[in-house]
């Protein structure tokens, strides 16, 4: 990871700390301690001061944390996260108001109250608040994930054909993302018929019929970033088409307008309901999700796109924007893409995987 | 899930919240939901009473979850996990010692306490200990996923030739794993030549010389459970075989060193220290990681084998032994297998997929 890059994170998140009167932060987060550090392994902390950022990892790492970070120093540990983490913050004279992430666990969080002796701060989105807005490089990887999910979808279109099993077309699926040197960003939903009116399905045996629907929500992660994408398909002519269309056409328009609410200042609950009106209006079911997420290094991240949402988009924001219509025991339709909130509007950064054509096969 | 399988596991749940002197208990982990109510989902949180088992979700999940559990009462939620839930300890009268699990986030707990007006106690290892003891459809599907795993890795060794990449060899075993009506267990580590050094290693972009070494790490969840495996190849004359082979050997004596010690009684830290015992011997580094960890609806568990686990073995888990020896810059061997612990030693349930022959492709 480029050191300057690191550097610039840093100075955001100093900032932000002074902000909640912290001198001292102990990250535990994954996504948090990848974004401070530019280390992609597991099990590791990072203590950020003024001075100096530290990362705590163990022998399996070493040798990947001193490829991947720059300008950070590394501290092999023998013992827990916990101890390691107290027994550096006796060490440094600047850890007087040590905050402590409330994502962490509340075991973590008693192990190294009971074993520091200096008081804990519960610090709530200091780096995901920094997160939330992203650099260009952080755009590219994301654009850059879309371009491969959008590559691996259209390399899968093929093998959509009756008699393939969802986990089979999921597994063809995961395969070309591999092959374009990606990884999943979450595990692939891939529903045939009405298994589709589950939002979360996990791909089953269930075989694709001569005549059936297809909804398959997915995405790559590279370089660290992910992209979360639903399309649907149509194979052949299944029964109910004529409603199916309907409800296709409802999800389509939804999207639309939220994508158009979608600036800098907008206020989130006002682009929620955009897409929820528009269903309405069409006399469907209203999902019971939300119509977004951001998304970055993890798949789901500041800001959430609900009606409890009292908050603003940001420019440099990526959000999801994915209403869909779910009538259980008949189908479910989901359109979902990934919008860089800016100034004056937005960009669509997965424009490289096209809605259509809706008929497959 | 079968009903009764699940009646028998909330009588355990319940005997130890007891102990613990709880009367009400909290589930936020995953692994811990699935294993009390059976279902699959995620973002759900149980409560179980002495009187009733109850799962909190959200519309996305509940006909998944009206399909995965039998004899839990389904609560659909729109407000957040930690309201939903105070909402329901206000209702229930057996509320009064509510337990609340230390594996959840700090910021869950806070919300919980403030917004519940009953007092919280952190509870550690509940449904975990219930669930380090398999019972005989655990061991089944942990015995599955590894015919599986095994399967897969056999359907893959004729890709492994010059010029394939880490990634796309990874790509293929997931496919297999995925045809044969598997997920993973974790996110496959392939690892060419010197690369197998980085116990975590994830796979890139690198390819497969007609003279190198190879290292897999990799497992299947099939019916919820995990199995998790580490083979080592070698393709063609690589430089430096006669020290591999030496190493290869070494792992192996050491795992075979660790096996012999298990059984339910023994000491976890003698079941580690003859791993590494054995390693020390050939005047090999001594690997940094535990020398294996339970495995289950989780691919780590409890309990884990390290020098500093002062607990024994009990009969019915299952958990890896995986000794290696690492030289940074030059190679990296690794030997996992899955076993379960009985009265009178131990059965490898990994059999299925065999060490040999070394050489491939």
């Amino acid at each position: 990871m480029n050191a300057e890059i690191i550097k610039r994170r840093i100075r955001a998140v100093c900032r932000l700390m002074k902000k909640q009167k912290i001198s001292c932060l102990v990250v535990t987060k994954p996504a948090n301690v990848t974004y401070t550090t530019g280390f992609l392994g597991d099990d590791s902390w990072v203590v950020i001061t003024g001075r100096a950022v530290y990362l705590l990892t163990d022998s399996r790492y070493i040798e990947q944390a001193q490829g991947e970070c720059r300008g950070c120093r590394i501290i092999e540990r023998i013992a827990s996260l916990p101890e390691t983490t107290a027994s550096l913050l006796k060490k440094l004279k600047s850890a007087q108001a040590v905050g402590f992430e409330k994502s962490a666990t509340l075991a973590d969080f008693e192990a190294l109250k009971k074993q520091a002796k200096t008081q804990l701060k519960k610090a709530a989105n200091v780096v995901e608040e920094a997160r939330s807005c992203k650099d260009s490089s952080e755009i590219s990887a994301i654009m850059a994930a879309g371009r491969i999910a959008a590559q691996a979808l259209k390399q899968t279109r093929r093998y959509i054909k009756a008699g393939i099993s969802e986990s089979e077309l999921a597994g063809r699926l995961d395969f070309q993302i591999r092959k374009l040197g990606a990884q999943n960003s979450f595990e692939t939903i891939v529903a045939f018929g009405a298994n589709a009116s589950r939002c979360h399905h996990q791909p089953t045996g269930k075989k694709l019929k001569r005549n059936d629907y297809i909804l398959i929500d997915f995405g790559a992660r590279y370089k660290g970033y992910c992209c979360d994408l639903t399309r649907c398909f149509v194979v052949g002519k299944p029964g109910g088409l004529a409603l199916y269309k309907k409800v296709y056409d409802a999800v389509q328009r939804a999207q639309a307008a939220a994508i158009k609410m979608v600036k800098a200042g907008a206020a989130i609950k006002q682009v929620d309901s955009a897409a929820r009106e528009t269903i309405a209006k069409y006399d469907l079911p209203v999902y019971g999700h939300g119509t977004g997420h951001g998304l970055g290094i993890e798949i789901h991240e500041e800001p959430f796109l609900n009606a409890e949402n009292k908050g603003k988009l940001k420019a440099g924001q990526v959000i999801t924007i994915e209403p869909g219509v779910y009538i259980p025991g008949k189908l479910g339709v989901r359109i979902e893409d990934d919008v860089l909130v800016t100034e004056s509007g937005c960009k669509i950064l997965s424009r490289s995987c096209p809605h259509g054509p809706l008929q497959c096969g």
